[in-house]
């Protein structure tokens, strides 16, 4: 077992209900496609904890007025809605509602096929007046048909039952009880939508609505296939806010309902509202035209060709495969066919952090996805670009150039209400091009660059050189910035952040180099690009020669110790303690000067990455679920291999134990993608530099075998990793050979032949540090 | 004429009515005791920018709900409210209503009168009809009898004329055209009252009053002397929300009705209705007991008493002759008779700031009215002291030993919204201690510390103690504070709070060996006391030797410059710039390590003063009205009389000309205060040091002679300054000699025997700097 759940290498499996974890259940068994997102609600409806459907960029705005303003605050925020719902299935046995809180539930299993893509159900219930009835369905969003979801729904009688199937599209469903305090929030979700029209087909109906402020149209519609052993009847209804299509039957022992539900989706935000009808009504067309069966087929056929290119393999640590194969397929999820619009931090399965993408997407879910769904990565990143406009704008808003991107956003306007930990953390300019970066030199595609990538380098490279400034001595520094790390806020020459800067600076001058008709058409100069350089060879990277660390900011090592063990309990430390107290101490949320070490490894030394990583673990208390990948990371890159593994459990263990207490709202989706960046990076030691892909495998003890698999530059490439020795081989077909470098070797893989070298051991230059107490790393249960 | 109006020594008068600029002189010719506040509103009510009438400490509870929460945030807001107006007396002439807008206003005279403290309205008036009307109005809030206003109101006819004299009670007015943008501080200022009950006497009314949600409940009365040449009748009516007593007579020509209208108010959390009704039948039975004449002659002796102690005399300067008089009497105004409540930063002038007290008080008006009205002074610090529990618990949240005062707030709960320039500003608590501090040195009085002063001292220091921390080397350090200067937030080592937490933490150490008994009583021990004193030692204070200027904090002088050339039409910055740049950029709001430099002027030499002052002044956009009187006394140190002569203009005349554009929403009483600080402690080089007066005096050419008297330890002490000489007085009889240090020599002045010496000229080591684009002192016109 594995977070209460049975350990299966392909699949997560729920054997029997437990009403207690309604809420991390409906997350972890969120279906999505990137573009809908089914929670795993239970077809009937109810009980939930929080109903969702949600489509990718539909939002309601809401104003942010604050208490004390100031300038330059965004005014709007940003709420991701619960959209119609049409997962709804209720089901009455001779006139009694199947509700699995009432009557006797003999049965209840539920299993998503991280192979097949889908959520299967399996019920045996015994209704208050004692008649037996058999459900069984499957749940599925379909990879392939972007606009579809579909669900089949099988009852079958065990006595003679007169069975009534209403099958619903409920708009402005009741939210749940709101946890926000902020009253303007709450109003949002309540009826976002007003009902701008409605249509009922003979099988099925579209309604047609509108949220009230952020003027998105969105058509929702339902069709079903309808199979039964016994005569059946329909009735068919529509309101504003809701439609019904109803079956009734009469089933004899042994006898089955068999519906297949088609549900599509449609927004646009300029596009009229029968044009949306009939869109999905097209959709509804075609999957109905494609049938369950190919549907759920095509769905495998999605996921075998993903899985061939993105697969890890975990012997010995069972949890482990487990929970790096469902990490792997959420990460997919969020991302597969968002096409334009972004990834939510929470992909589509919750509304924590309302909906909002943040740099988790750019830092740590598109490095995984380019190499493993490589399109799906550039849609991410093609959406990002979509968005300059704005983050020009905001950029003249705060008086700098080029163009801020929003800390936290739907639809690229900055909506975050707090800036030392919004605005100021600049970063997320250079995670961007970063990621652009990331993709070029992992497909070997060019074109996203020339299209769009190179504007986002020259324009990020523009808001760095105008937020930093040379010092008297010539020394470039970025001041009154925030880092990853949110307990230390607005501080001078973040290690990270300058590092980022001076990259994003390079990146775009090469790029410029590389694209000089993209560069003449971005009106920049080489006086520019040289400034660039000069900013990026000069820029300051504070040590503290005394303690022979880095500090993570100026002054950092010299702040106050902060008091652990009097906190031991009070985590996470930003609900229990005022931001004053932490941002002045040595207290660390999250991988900060550790982050810069994992993505700058030759930026240090073997002996200072040992002495930093000793010195910032004792201070690193991982209230963001960002950390911990990247601990592990590092760990591995120092030798420590066995606190690397601890930490691989917590980042892939995030959702599947609630290890932070709130997976209810959503998954966290990084920390997913974090685990196999733990797996690859970590374990794999794979780095990109220069163009290469270079290897520097370990393996911890507590793994027998590990294997995993990406893609790079069109080939797949196999990696595997025994006690023994390691092998690499590009998998399938391939013209030509792929560079690589095996523990610093230079060496060419060809399909025909692989590259095996013993594994070396690699030995930690200090001993195993502490962490905080009460905050060692979190193995699960 | 300044500011638009005659220059006279001894009043403000106002010779036609400008409706232009009504707001700006409702508030400078508010009159207020401390404890009342009347805007100077037309009697008749209309028109008006803002009606006010303020009782000190009523106010309205609003809840500040944050678009981004965070621990320890405050969670609800204070505003002061428009109390039951008394003022009105609504004039019907031959049942038209008086109003200035229609009509004829053949002349409309105002005057406040400095020596009386009365506000004299002289008008002539031709009815809409064609009827003349003379009006006459005095209006006072008496510094003798603390519940009380009065009005006296004389109407005169020309022709034969019917007069309905209106005098009313009015609760709950409409407020004006809100400039919140926060919908929930509007709620709280509009209908802020319930009505709990009224009473009718036979010439006036009580009404009963109780806010909504802080509790509060008030009563206001209204009663009447009533003289006529003619037959007069006389109506009383009361309703929930209004009072109003009826006279009416037909006056011939010649003939005149004087009715004067006596006001009492009275508040309480705890006390019955009932009984707040009888204490102000109670106040107002006695002020017409009193009677007009005497109300007005105790007042004129009030005043008499307090310039024989504080007047400044100008020769040369006449517009700075009235104006700092003028701000001197504001200054009495605003904490005169407070006892037991705060002093706003805006007096009771207006609803700026919402009515909520800052530093200001302690830092720059309680050190005035200690030296001019000693008892005022000592009522502001017990307030204070009375607020200890509320300070306690909020160190508590914030983790936090000791007391930590909030930033702004009506009762002494914080009520900061924005915390990076509220609670992070923790130099308060040793603004506060430096007050009682200086109450002692310039009283003698001991038996306040001995009382709570002691008390503060101590709980500030065990702030400080542990807001701060010894480095690896022993150098003691705050991180993470907000100084003076709130164009650089949450820093290191700002050197005005380092200077001040030494000074708050010797003072308490001195103070408990002063007070033995209190300090046992408030549990300091030896250690403590020790721990204290090292701190105090150890405190570090950066230096750049490189530019030999102290930076204002750790890395100031290593930031960015800013770019004031092209940002010096965007005044105040803070309107049109994001915190996020100013605060790591070069640009300094307000005085700082200027201020540093006024407080503490042992703390640095001629030199460091001289270049810091240099430094500084080209980089500070006094966007704060708290800054220009620092500046002038650093101006004047350095020997730059030109420039603190200007400094005084730009601190004298914030109101009187409106400098900032918003005197409307009441008077800047710091930088009040402030003008008589640049005379005292500028040109007469006045400090405090080792309980001894510290004169040394200069003379700007712009003033030909400058006399200044204030009260030293009981007594009263003149100092004149001509171009040839200093003379320093002790006035009045007095037993025992004071001592004096005058140019650095020790003297003693008696009442029999003066000091003279000639006048000293101070040069200049530096040439005058100059200030940003856009910035220059703003010396009025």
């Amino acid at each position: 077992m594995s977070g209460g759940l049975p350990v299966d290498p392909w699949s997560l499996r729920e054997p029997a209900l437990d009403l207690g974890r309604l809420g991390q259940l409906e997350s972890l068994f969120a279906l999505s496609n990137g573009h809908i997102g089914l929670r795993g609600n239970l077809d009937e409806g109810e009980p939930n904890e929080t109903p969702g459907t949600y489509v990718s960029g539909v939002f309601e705005r809401h104003p942010l007025p604050y208490p004390e303003g100031g300038y330059g605050y965004p005014e709007a925020g940003q709420t991701m809605v619960n959209v119609t719902n049409g997962k709804l299935l209720r089901l009455l046995v001779d006139d009694e509602p199947f509700d699995v809180r009432y009557g006797r539930l003999v049965s209840h299993e539920r299993e998503l096929d991280l192979q097949e893509g889908t959520l299967h159900r399996q019920v045996e219930w015994v209704s208050p007046s004692g008649k037996p009835i058999r459900i069984k369905s499957t749940r599925l969003v379909s990879f392939v048909q972007r606009a579809i979801a579909a669900v089949s729904y099988v009852v079958e009688a065990v006595e003679e039952t007169r069975v009534i199937l209403q099958s619903e599209l409920v708009a402005n469903e009741a939210p749940p009880a709101v946890d926000s305090r902020d009253p303007r929030v709450a109003a949002a979700l309540e009826d976002p939508f007003i009902a701008v029209g409605q249509d009922l087909e003979q099988t099925g109906a579209v309604l047609v609505h509108r949220t009230r402020k952020s003027g998105q149209q969105l058509a929702a519609g339902m069709d079903h296939d309808i199979e039964c052993d016994a005569q059946f009847e329909i009735e068919n209804d529509a309101r504003s806010d809701w439609a019904r299509t109803t079956i009734v039957t009469l089933l004899r022992p042994g006898e089955k309902l068999k519906v297949v539900k088609f549900l599509a989706y449609g927004w646009s935000t300029t596009r009229s509202a029968p044009a949306l009808r009939d869109q999905v009504a097209a959709a509804l067309t075609a999957a109905r035209h494609t049938g369950w069966n190919l549907l759920r087929l095509s769905q495998r056929e999605y996921l075998d060709e993903f899985w061939g290119g993105a697969d890890v393999e975990v012997e010995g640590d069972p949890v482990i495969q487990q929970a790096v194969r469902y990490a792997l397929f959420q990460v997919l999820q969020s991302g597969a066919r968002t096409e334009g619009r972004a990834i939510g931090a929470k992909g589509l399965t919750g509304t924590g952090y309302n909906g909002h993408t943040f740099w988790d997407i750019e830092g740590f879910v598109l490095p995984v996805l380019t190499l493993t769904a490589p399109k799906a990565a550039a849609d991410a990143l093609r959406w990002r670009a979509s968005t300059l406009g704005k983050a020009r704008e905001r950029a003249r808003t705060l008086g700098l150039e080029g163009a801020a991107f929003p800390w936290r956003t739907v639809d690229g306007e900055e909506t975050s209400a707090y800036w030392p930990a919004g605005t100021a953390a600049f970063h997320i300019g250079a995670d961007i091009a970063r990621a652009f970066e990331e993709y070029r030199l992992g497909t070997g595609d060019e074109e996203l660059e020339r299209d769009t990538g190179l504007e986002v380098l020259v324009e990020t490279a523009r808001l760095w050189h105008s937020l930093g400034h040379h010092d008297r001595h010539g020394r470039w520094h970025v001041d009154g910035v925030t880092g990853p790390d949110e307990y230390t806020a607005l501080v001078d020459d973040n290690v990270f952040t300058n590092l980022m800067a001076a990259n994003n600076l390079r990146a775009a001058a090469d790029a410029c180099v590389r694209q000089p008709l993209g560069a003449e058409n971005a009106h920049v100069t080489t006086e520019e690009i040289a400034a660039w350089r000069d900013a990026a060879e000069a820029v300051h990277v504070p040590y503290d020669v005394e303690l022979g660390v880095h500090p993570q900011c100026e002054n950092f090592t010299r702040f106050a110790e902060w008091d652990f063990e009097a906190a031991a309990d009070r985590y996470p430390l930003m609900l229990h303690e005022p931001y004053f107290q932490l941002y002045r101490k040595q207290v660390v949320k999250q991988a900060d000067l550790v982050l810069a070490m994992h993505w700058f490894p030759d930026a240090f030394t073997d002996e200072e990455k040992a002495r930093n990583f000793d010195y910032y673990e004792r201070r690193t208390v991982r209230d963001s679920s960002l950390s911990a990948s990247s601990q592990a990371v590092v760990a591995a890159d120092v030798g420590q291999l066995d606190l690397a593994h601890e930490y691989l459990h917590e980042a892939a263990l995030v959702d599947l134990h609630d290890l932070h207490g709130n997976s209810a709202n959503g998954l966290h989706i990084a920390s997913l993608a974090g685990a196999w960046i733990v797996i690859v990076e970590g374990f794999g030691g794979l780095r990109r530099a220069d163009g290469v892909l270079h290897l520097d495998p370990v393996l911890p003890d507590q793994i027998s075998r590990l294997s995993f698999r990406l893609r790079w530059r069109g080939a797949r490439v196999q990696v595997e990793i025994t006690r023994q020795e390691v092998t690499c081989r590009i998998l399938g077909e391939q013209d030509a050979a792929i560079p690589l470098v095996v523990y610093g070797e230079r060496v060419q893989v060809t399909p025909l032949q692989a590259v095996v070298r013993p594994l070396r051991r690699r030995e930690a230059l200090l001993p195993r540090p502490p962490q905080p107490p009460g905050r060692p790393p979190r193995v699960g249960a």
